[in-house]
């Protein structure tokens, strides 16, 4: 249980379930003749209906931004230090609303669910979902609410690809866009540390092919290799040497394979807990979804183009130390916002953290984060 | 069979074994009442035995460092590109030695062949072998070949350790140093990158402990998924861009999990064949030897001080893209050195190819490289 939830923080919160029965079909061919959409919203939609901020997840993020689903959670959602009451997102002035994206394994319909049609768990026969298929998923989500244009989209690495689809193919149904840690398609690296993440997965005896939930098993090995490497890409070199160094566990080396240095047991213990909250299946989709993307491809390789018929006001957030999704991938993205003459700010925040500085309350970030929330804010009618 | 054997390679070779009966003690407390070290060499030794060369090999290298086993052999030695008459590394001027280390898997004691106390595969329990430990046993070696002093001691990435180390163990029995993208000690993110590799291995199910040669199995799934990760840090961000990009292998998304990149494929590939032609344990003893080495750590954590007694000549030699190792580490080491007052050269070689420049005949790299050799040739008597 959180010790006392704190006057900024948006409280208890309890996560929705939105039950769609328009059929929706994806980039990849196949049809979802019904689904559910997990969602949570902190603040209150105005009058108007000009107050809506669409916040997008990243690979193992989910709908639970902020706040505490119960007395009994010791943490609050993932993004507590930028939304709530005063905070960065203010829930004072925005109507805040996350959604756990299609494919996911918190509540909205993915492979962890049961497949209406056969009424059998999805596993691993969820189709494979793309950036534009959740962004097309999401815009119907926001007719539900009769939400007629976001005032904001937001989000940081997968996330913040959400928002580069949004303005590309909902030009007009938003205001701002917001793209922090992101990068416009994914690198070679970043493709070939996803497929060991996914092998280790898939080569886990007890994956059973994806259908480890029918089997009541858990390919918990390959999930947590998967994670313990994500979190190497997530934390710079130098984030890595100022937590741990070369420091070991009991003071000595064991001359065995036990953890030996502390940042071993940090892994170990990342990866343990992370199998506990994650779908396996999930982790695939998510992978593939950020491999596939790839905006520029439908106009020639040209991002620029890309972004012609964009209309929102671009804010750009790359952190110096993150390799995962470096600086210059932001650059790429701003240059060809300003060939496409749109209007951009961009920031590249001095950070220790990594790719992880994203979701950090690091001061100059928040500071400028902040002010631009506010220039939003003043907007509002 | 190679085609035809050019007339610049060392030809046709083969390894020898060499048996030692007299006790080796290692760090970790344990001791080998007897061992075998695999050996290669190349070129003759001349009368004054003043002209040797040890090359340290690295974490999946061995002693087959250059030329063919037999007419069937596909490829050469690791290193053949710079091992030969004519080559960087001249066999008509030097005696080249290449000896697989202690923990190997190409003929050296090691866990894939059997303890004499139990007449069973050592497998787990061949004891955890350090760089100081190789360079000890590397130093008996020397003996039994009837040299003295190396005329120069060279080796990259963990074979640049195992130089150093040689330096401070033995400073008067090598004249020259050649350090190549190598690194003083492993940061937490090498750290790290090598216990991903270690859990992927250890929690495959055949690994059975380690047991696995005594119940017929390998644990194959483990050890492709370290050498793909393996693979990733050894090639640059720049050099998987120019080699692979975003190329689709079909053409196609196939919105599945098969192969949808060039890279996929290449790094399934390479880890399916590593396989083949190395052994789980001493993959893992290997990594721990890279984890643990740390010669600055028995001085204080002053490098300048542990290379106090050198009296080497030293020559180091980085790369621009080499994240593994960076050119930084390099600086680590050769300032120490000036700080050591000792002789140095250092080279930073720009290179798109990451840590496995160190093993590709770049010409700058190849240029200075082999005008440093030719100096040592000049100096033999």
């Amino acid at each position: 249980m959180p010790a006392t939830i704190a006057d900024n923080s948006v409280g208890i919160v309890a996560t929705q379930i939105s039950h769609f029965t328009e059929a929706l079909t994806l980039e990849c061919g196949k049809t979802l003749n019904e689904y559910d959409i997990a969602y949570e919203t902190y603040g209150e939609l105005n009058a108007s209906a000009s107050n809506a901020i669409l916040i997008c997840h990243a690979l193992s993020g989910d709908q639970h931004a902020a706040g505490y689903n119960s007395q009994d959670d010791k943490k609050p959602g993932w993004w507590d230090s930028a939304i709530g009451p005063g905070k960065v997102i203010d829930t004072r002035q925005f109507f805040v609303v996350c959604i756990n994206n299609l494919g996911g394994c918190k509540g909205s319909s993915g492979p962890n669910t049961i497949n209406p049609e056969t009424g059998k768990f999805w596993g691993p026969d969820f189709p494979i979902v793309t950036v534009k298929d959740w962004v097309k998923c999401q815009h119907r989500f926001m007719s539900s609410l009769n939400i007629s244009r976001w005032c904001a989209v937001i989000g940081g690495s997968l996330g913040g690809m959400q928002v580069i689809q949004w303005t590309i193919d909902y030009p007009d149904l938003l205001k701002h866009a917001i793209v922090i840690a992101a990068a416009a398609k994914l690198s070679a690296q970043n493709i070939a540390f996803n497929e060991v993440a996914r092998q280790s997965i898939m080569s886990d005896p007890d994956f059973c092919d994806g259908h480890y939930l029918e089997k009541n098993t858990v390919p918990r090995r390959g999930l947590m290799l998967a994670r313990m490497l994500g979190h190497i890409t997530y934390l710079s070199d130098d984030a890595m040497r100022d937590k741990f160094g070369r420091e070991l566990r009991e003071g000595k080396l064991n001359f065995g394979f036990d953890v030996d240095f502390q940042v071993e047991s940090y892994l170990r213990y990342q990866g343990r807990s992370f199998v506990d909250r994650f779908d396996a299946n999930t982790y695939l989709l998510m992978t593939k979804t950020l491999d596939y993307f790839d905006p520029a491809g439908d106009y020639g390789d040209d991002l620029a183009l890309a972004f012609k018929q964009a209309s929102a006001r671009f804010l750009v957030i790359s952190f110096t130390t993150d390799w995962r999704f470096a600086p210059q991938r932001s650059h790429e993205i701003v240059k060809s916002l300003l060939q496409a003459e749109k209007q951009v700010s961009y920031i590249e925040v001095e950070a220790t953290h990594g790719h992880d500085a994203f979701l950090i309350p690091i001061p100059h970030y928040m500071n400028v984060f902040g002010s631009h929330m506010k220039i939003i804010a003043g907007e509002l009618c």
